[in-house]
């Protein structure tokens, strides 16, 4: 009954949703060039206690701070939940291609835009508007609510593990409700058990002390071709990695995960249509295309320069060149032992003098499709979006290996974020439906859960 | 006698020199960028004319305008020798790499810092300098001298050819002085009888309408994946080119360019120390590395970029890769012909989706060692500088052919551009004891050329 008006509460406030979220997404906090970090930190920190949730800053070294935030349950003392979700941002570039200042929250219809607007701080506020319905309509929360808020989630969440050791006592919990959860194009939730992993590296090499005219082209080795030849010994065509053992450690799909697979619906049409493309890497069709979203490991170039690229023309011999290499990982892949295994393809090829640089590593997680705790989350997604869909691992990264082994809780991913809303791009955007319905499948999981054995 | 008394004022008035050149560097001039060209133009045609030399700007269409300077010889109006230079610049990136701003014109001791104090307005001014002299002392000059100074050298003088054929009366001569001249690192200078050709290209393309998360990786194709793929197909390690018939048309050097070749002095180790390198590509030692350097077609990677290059990571997969090639050409080679040639290579490589925008094509030029305007030269050489090189040869590249080849006149370069004065690259300078020997340089040839037939 009491959560009915609850739901009510929700509806009837989300003004105030909206309000809460702009003017977070107005505080930039981009990690990667520690832009406005700790500013955002803070606001956020003020956004939790104006919402009834007691917070705090906790901070470690240099590392960006964690955003904590904490209300006891009267009635049901012994159950928690926690909410992990990140106030930094991805970087705007290319910034020219945005229709909006990114860090405007310009609202058009049913659309808020601006970086961050779905990633991760309209998440974010989803649920702690949850959290301050059941305060204001209660006077109580279900079961205990913990909110771990990071900084560095864009660039790889870095310190999150040392984090919760640290903090294990503090953050201990039942069960985690993750930071992202995207919603497909027909408004069903997808509802994620697992994540891949990820390598991140930057692979660099100088072969002179200076720029030179191109004209000596013919004596001082090219960087940027040099490059390019190791890169072309790292993967084929089609997209598989041609470094030795990579793929050693990979385990094929469970049956059971196919099953899920299957059932799980994804519309190539509509996909190609959205990105404006023709056919997929390796002309992947129908199963082999949602195998590849959670079980494939990838090799992408996510950044390469070298030399002059502005207007016209340069006629150098560039003495640098820089390539970022995003690895994905599937479960079993140990990250440091990749990253060996790339040390050492680079030297048996005869580029033993390119340097690398390992931004960082995240082994895959994988939460059991069995655990009640996933029961909990699919009664509140039908309830709150009338439908979902299970997946058994999203195809993006995130720290939760650390949290489901350093907690020793489940974690689910479930939120708000529209599958071409366009998050790390530009003219990132989130919906206003789908926040509130996302709030209201928030407040049915904290009832659930608390209820729930 | 008279030419004994040029000679003192040119030593008298350096300081005027240094003067005039700092005020030209301070003016930026950046053609690939459109930046201060006109304003340039205008500055070196008040040079001139307050130099005692008549002068006009030279307009076609919306290309950057020529300076044109002209003074008429009283006592022998039959005989033309023609300066070829340029006004603008390269830009000035990586700019963090300078010392000082590029454009302040700072004097250090013996040296003068800036973009283009080398490249080319220190080598403008000596000539400038050597025509005022003979005007100061002797009211006349040896013969005619005719300036010709582009502002679109460093973006490939693409309209040089149009200003050719529309002023081929105007600019009519019987010797052209090119616009640079090296001197290696035991002040000699450098004679080039020719130079190389160039083709300038960009390769792009598009895989997608939009950036994407790179967790698509395993869908998407990555068209920085693509490029490198493509790139790889161009060239071997060595630096040979794999296009199909890239070297059809090349000739081997004659008998006779080898023995001037064979008698040019490379200084390897020098070389290499000057750019931290340990050896040239593809090993090369001894004459290798002189024939390389004017007989060697080159495929040289200028710049590249796609994705996120700034600091951190960023977890995403680009829509659009570029790469700017600059090939260098050898006599024979047609560039429009080698353009088609690489176009066809990549539609059989299976990369016919990449575009291919041409900045520009220029072919290689040679003059005939034997020719009387040689002698001229070396003469003047010697006698200024006390010594010199004779090069079949620059391994650079420059509108030469054009100038041949309509105005019907032999052309040699000479000047005072140090071989290690880091022209194109971060700190240029320009030597002032140099500028002084070129100066001279320029007063005896005028008077060699005059006498000889």
């Amino acid at each position: 009954m009491s959560t009915k008006k609850v739901l009510q509460h929700v509806d009837k406030n989300m003004n105030m949703l909206i309000k809460d979220l702009c003017v977070l997404i107005r505080q930039p906090s981009v990690s990667a060039k520690n832009q406005g970090i700790k500013k955002c930190a803070s606001l956020v920190k003020n956004t939790l206690k104006k919402s009834g949730i007691n917070a705090e800053i906790l901070s470690m070294k240099d590392y960006s701070p964690i955003v904590y935030g904490e209300v006891k349950s009267k009635k049901n003392p012994n159950k928690t939940l926690l909410f992990y979700n990140h106030y930094d941002v991805q970087p705007v570039d290319p910034v020219e291609l945005w229709d909006e200042d990114p860090f405007s929250g310009k609202i058009k219809g049913n659309k808020i835009y601006g970086r961050g607007s779905s990633d991760d701080k309209g998440e974010l506020i989803t649920r702690i508007r949850a959290v301050t319905s059941f305060l204001k309509v209660t006077g109580d929360v279900p079961c205990n609510v913990k909110f771990v808020i990071e900084g560095e989630e864009e660039t790889g969440s870095a310190h999150i593990e040392e984090y919760l050791k640290k903090y294990r006592k503090k953050f201990s919990c039942d069960g985690v409700i993750w930071e992202f959860g995207h919603v497909d194009s027909k408004n069903r939730p997808i509802i994620d058990l697992g994540m891949k992993g990820l390598l991140y590296v930057e692979l660099s090499l100088r072969e002179s002390k200076m720029d030179a005219h191109s004209s000596l082209a013919v004596l001082i080795k090219n960087p940027a071709w040099r490059l390019v030849e190791a890169l072309k010994t790292l993967r084929d065509s089609s997209g598989k990695i041609l470094i030795k053992d990579w793929y050693k450690e990979v385990q094929p799909l469970a049956k059971s995960d196919i099953k899920i697979l299957k059932s799980f619906p994804f519309d190539e049409k509509e996909f190609k249509k959205e990105y404006g493309i023709k056919k997929f890497l390796g002309n992947k069709t129908g199963l082999e295309v949602k195998k590849s979203l959670v079980a494939e490991p990838t090799c992408n170039i996510a950044g390469i320069v070298s030399g002059y690229y502005g207007e016209g023309a340069k006629t150098v011999l560039p003495a640098e060149a820089r390539v970022k290499i995003d690895f994905r990982l599937v479960p079993k892949m140990n990250p440091k032992k990749q990253a060996m295994r790339l040390k050492r393809h680079l030297v048996e090829k005869g580029f033993g003098d390119i340097e690398i640089k390992i931004y960082h590593g995240e082994a895959a997680a994988r939460t059991n499709p069995k655990h009640a705790f996933v029961s909990d989350v699919t009664d509140a997604a039908r309830r709150s979006f009338g439908k979902y869909l299970l997946s058994i691992s999203s195809a993006g990264t995130g720290p939760m290996h650390a949290f489901t082994n350093i907690l020793k809780a489940p974690a689910i991913a479930i939120g708000s974020t529209h599958v071409f809303s366009r998050i790390h791009s530009p003219n990132e955007f989130t919906r206003i439906d789908l926040l509130k319905k996302a709030t209201k499948c928030m407040c049915l999981i904290l009832d659930n859960f608390a209820r729930s054995n």
